[in-house]
């Protein structure tokens, strides 16, 4: 049954569709490997499984009588704990909401319900998912399935552990500076930072900011791109979501890349710091896009004013969002919280100006950048999985970082270039340690993303599965 | 050679396309109209009649050589004078301007001549488009053409004075306050302010700010859904562009309103003064969607903090947009617009937060009455066309008004809700003057209210033209 557990996505909803297995089976077969291997990971931090059985048996009812069946249909799913889901404890990793059980699903999570898919349980996540690396109060460390001393990433660290375990065929993550590119980086699996929009985000205390999104993971990229066929498509609630339906990514991904102008960039221009283990094991694998047909060469777009787009715009998002808990309980929201809550608290208007306007030559010259190429290839992250126990990586290669954020740089740098980013990948160090490929896109071109991301996933052999879930 | 001046601009295309007239006879008689009636107005600033006449030559020669043609091909147009047009002058109003000539199009005025359409030259603006009456010192006063001794309001008001004697059967406006609605309700023609990111703008310093957007005026609806099919549409240089081809507003309006769910409210819920004249106007008017079918009620979406955003935005846009110019030539710059900048000056981050949550609210609120409501229909304006003489309205049903804003608030409290808002003619006070009535949709419901406000005005008598423009 632990072959169950480790099937595409894809095929497994074929499957069960078919009523080669059906939804029991499907679930039985992923609580057994919850209750094999998280104790060891961490990654899903509620079960709701005495509810998963029921769903499970509606779910082969309706399907035995013949009625309409969403895409999803019969699958294992685990939301991310920072998602609000109905009668289901979320606690956005924070000691102040360990006991909240919201009254309503949010958006995304409506969706994938009603898709078909069954709740198994909630992902780990940083406090209020803030930084890269997943641990809080609450519920404690997700540790990385390929080094338990090591961190999953996160935020959408529990997301990531669970799918590389085979916990869960498919989860969702959402992403500020890189939640759900580092976790798949970490982790081995994929991780897909959708447009701004293309997931239409509710409730949202700002439903015109670009810079949070939320998004798919899956072990490949054609099961991230189910997912997001479920998570996409325009919604009255969110005033920036795309009109295109999410069916668009439902489809197959092949695409011939022949001809593709590709940019490669292994320290984003020498913008970030990288350790040489990730270009180690990223350098070769760039060729493969050679070999696929596309015209590699290095450049970076100018990424000037990134940083601190980045970085305005964010810490204004934690004073307006997160705030108000620093004021009511201070000793409850972590030191790293608490620092970024007060740098949005140090911002005057010329600051906030200063950010629109970089981010706003940013966004036409990254436009501009991608009329001259099709993809950019970077690394995911500038670090291999860290040791579990500090809160972030203190030294990238030798140089030191003195926030939570600043080794975060080669996926953030990419958020506030408002393009859609795919973290692949690429192979293990020869310590065993998971590196992940960044591909990016024009704005808005997801699924030529996710086609290139298919393409280049499909030329390596399947990931190695890890150690703890190896026969 | 008058009466193809007052064409239907979709009569006059499909005459132009079908060799019924030829590009140099419509753009001599529209020239010749200018001629005859522009002096009283000032409408049109500039004149490019020179070139007009090559490209009307150019435009037939590709029609006779069996060339494509666009579908405002050989249509005479005019553009407002804030838009950049390409080796023609263009002041903004401004005196600091009164000589720059763009070296390049701006987006909109691209597509609209790529459709085919014939510059004839610029319409008149207030200094930066700023205010709903249209003066500056460049060029003067624009007047009403059905009183002259009165506001043809604005910001564009070249443009809807320019329609309304038929100087062109087609033309553009921006609208952040009602810069698109009150002149055409002053007018007598038709002004839309489309849904943000309809008409993609580009240059643009704030390309994700939702609170000016481009738009088309014309004398029917089905005119201006026809300049809007070639104005709308995505492109690449606005984040916040709509997909939506621009071909969905080129089809014909027609639909049967009948059990249409209508809300109307004489005075935004009794959120503004209205004058009494015209209340007057509008009331009985309200009746024709009766007529259609439609059951309306009296109510009204609670719009507030509307004022505090729209007030907010706006310093906030006029501080980033023109606080350079006030620092480098404080004594060209008018009172209203230093205000207004100061005003933004003023803001704290606090405001600013402040506004974005009120901006939210007021989203999903509006969002949820149009869930009770296919349609709002308001006045534009809460005057009818005022002295020319003076800035602004200083009273509105007794009541003193402050600020060159202030009377506006029947058009920017529209604005904030980001609702599409159409300007349509209801029929002229005792003293024959115009007044125009506002029909709002849901976000993203353009053509809803289109075809909404082409009904409506399919089932008046048709509009009568201004006193000087009578035989």
């Amino acid at each position: 049954m632990t072959d169950l557990c480790f099937l595409d996505a894809r095929e497994l909803a074929g499957m069960l569709r078919r009523k080669e297995v059906s939804a029991r089976e499907v679930v039985t077969a992923h609580l057994d490997q919850i209750g094999r291997v998280n104790p060891q990971v961490n990654a899903i931090v509620t079960l709701t499984a005495e509810q998963a059985f029921a769903d499970a048996a509606a779910a082969d009812d309706r399907l035995a009588a013949g009625e309409r069946i969403g895409p999803l249909h019969g699958m294992p799913f685990a939301f991310k704990d920072t998602d609000d889901t109905v009668g289901v404890r979320t606690t956005y990793g924070s000691p102040l909401f360990a006991d909240h059980v919201p009254e309503r699903d949010e958006l995304v999570v409506g969706r994938v319900k009603a898709a078909g898919a069954i709740t198994l349980g909630k992902t780990n996540v940083p406090e209020f998912a803030a930084g890269s690396h997943t641990f809080n109060e609450v519920f404690g460390v997700t540790r990385n399935p390929y080094d338990l001393s090591r961190s999953a990433g996160g935020s959408s660290g529990g997301a990531a552990a669970a799918l590389a375990c085979g916990m869960v065929p498919l989860a969702d993550g959402s992403d500020m500076g890189g939640s759900l590119r580092n976790p798949a980086s970490f982790c081995n699996v994929v991780g897909f930072r959708p447009s701004p929009g293309r997931v239409p985000t509710w409730p949202n205390a700002d439903p015109w900011s670009t810079m949070a999104v939320q998004g798919p993971l899956g072990r490949t990229v054609a099961d991230a791109a189910l997912l997001l066929s479920v998570q996409a498509g325009p919604d009255a609630r969110s005033p920036i979501a795309i009109e295109q339906p999410g069916k668009a990514f439902a489809g197959p991904l092949e695409q011939d890349l022949c001809g593709l102008r590709v940019a490669w960039s292994p320290d984003l221009g020498g913008a970030v710091p990288v350790d040489q283990a990730v270009t180690d094991v990223l350098t070769p694998q760039v060729k493969v896009f050679e070999e696929l047909g596309c015209r590699v060469e290095l450049d970076c777009p100018d990424l000037t004013g990134a940083e601190e787009v980045f970085r305005t715009l964010r810490a204004r998002l934690f004073d307006r969002g997160l705030g108000v808990h620093l004021d009511e309980h201070p000793n409850q929201v972590k030191a790293s919280i608490a620092w970024n809550i007060n740098e949005g608290r140090k911002l005057t208007v010329a600051d906030l100006n200063r950010a629109h306007s970089l981010h706003a030559a940013l966004f036409h010259r990254v436009r501009e950048f991608f009329g001259q190429y099709d993809l950019l290839l970077l690394p995911v992250s500038q670090v291999v999985p860290f040791d579990a126990t500090l809160e972030y990586p203190t030294r990238v290669a030798g140089q030191p970082q003195r926030s939570y954020l600043d080794w975060m740089r080669s996926a953030y740098l990419i958020s506030a270039t408002g393009c859609p980013a795919l973290s692949v990948p690429a192979g293990l160090t020869p310590a065993g340690l998971p590196v992940g490929l960044q591909i990016v896109g024009p704005h808005h071109a997801d699924l030529a993303v996710l086609r290139a991301g298919h393409a280049f996933q499909s030329a390596l052999p399947s990931p190695t599965r890890p150690p703890i879930c190896q026969e």
